[in-house]
């Protein structure tokens, strides 16, 4: 398999970096702006994340790790987070629970884990492995959704390079 | 018109300081990681990006606000770049493109001129504005395509999730 615990923890780590570095001071317009009017703004994608880090990705492991009790994962509530906090709060909310969380993973788990099961309410039996790499292409997926947002605010603004610019058409 | 060029720079600037939070020190097998044989890697895309800051934003912008000579593109040529650079260098190179073409960007360009036009050698008449914007979304697309790499890596690493990570699905 690909997933290495070391590689892994390269992208875990560099996000909070990545977010401060692309919306940080970046003027309202951008940082509220949605697709459509359910869409996630810039800002609340970091609220979603945060929620992630919270209720997520070490409580999910921890049950995997244990030895006793329950291997069913409480559900993962995919729209609820803070709708009172603004951007920087939130930046520096995520920032901290990440290090937080990798300083966690860093002392629990170690390769001979990564086979460990756990019960996903609608898919049964997953990896330890499969709920850590989630946890990187999570990370990503919403770097692209927040990337994707920004753009979309230019998509009339291009005018007929519109055709070749693939993220306004995905 | 949504366009503006102050907001369009808090994009434009904010690129290289992304690109480094990500890619920099990041694992080769990351660096270096192909979605298809075809495909850039994240450090090739850097050096697409280099040949953009060379040879296509500011040149076609001085071709726009000049009153003499031909208002004809030369056209872009979107696969060349130096192949022999490593990653650290790529990104070094590119900050520093970067700063030099917004310091001319912001020297010579006001609001007044973004009606300006030149002559795409597809499109036809341009705007100035719709040029400056593609650079923004220009920007976004590659950072998208970059992102979308990393992810696709994990693929087969996340199991089950698949369905719910939409970059894996784009």
């Amino acid at each position: 398999m690909v997933y290495n615990l070391h590689e892994a923890i390269a992208i875990l780590s560099r996000t909070p970096k990545v977010l401060q570095a692309l919306l940080e001071e970046l003027p309202d317009s951008w940082i509220n702006y949605q697709k459509h009017d359910d869409a996630f703004s810039p800002s609340e994608v970091i609220g979603h994340l945060i929620a992630g880090e919270q209720t997520d990705w070490i409580p999910r492991m921890q049950i995997m790790l244990s030895e006793a009790g329950s291997k069913e994962f409480p559900p993962f509530n995919r729209e609820g987070f803070d709708q009172h906090l603004g951007l920087e709060e939130r930046l520096a909310q995520f920032t901290a629970l990440r290090a937080q969380n990798l300083k966690i993973l860093k002392e629990l788990v170690t390769v001979d884990d990564l086979h460990k099961t756990g019960i996903h309410p609608e898919f049964g039996e997953v990896t330890l492995q499969q709920h850590l790499a989630t946890w990187v292409v999570h990370d990503l997926t919403h770097l692209f959704q927040i990337i994707e947002t920004l753009a979309l605010r230019y998509k009339e603004s291009v005018g007929p390079w519109v055709q070749y610019l693939r993220i306004l058409n995905v």
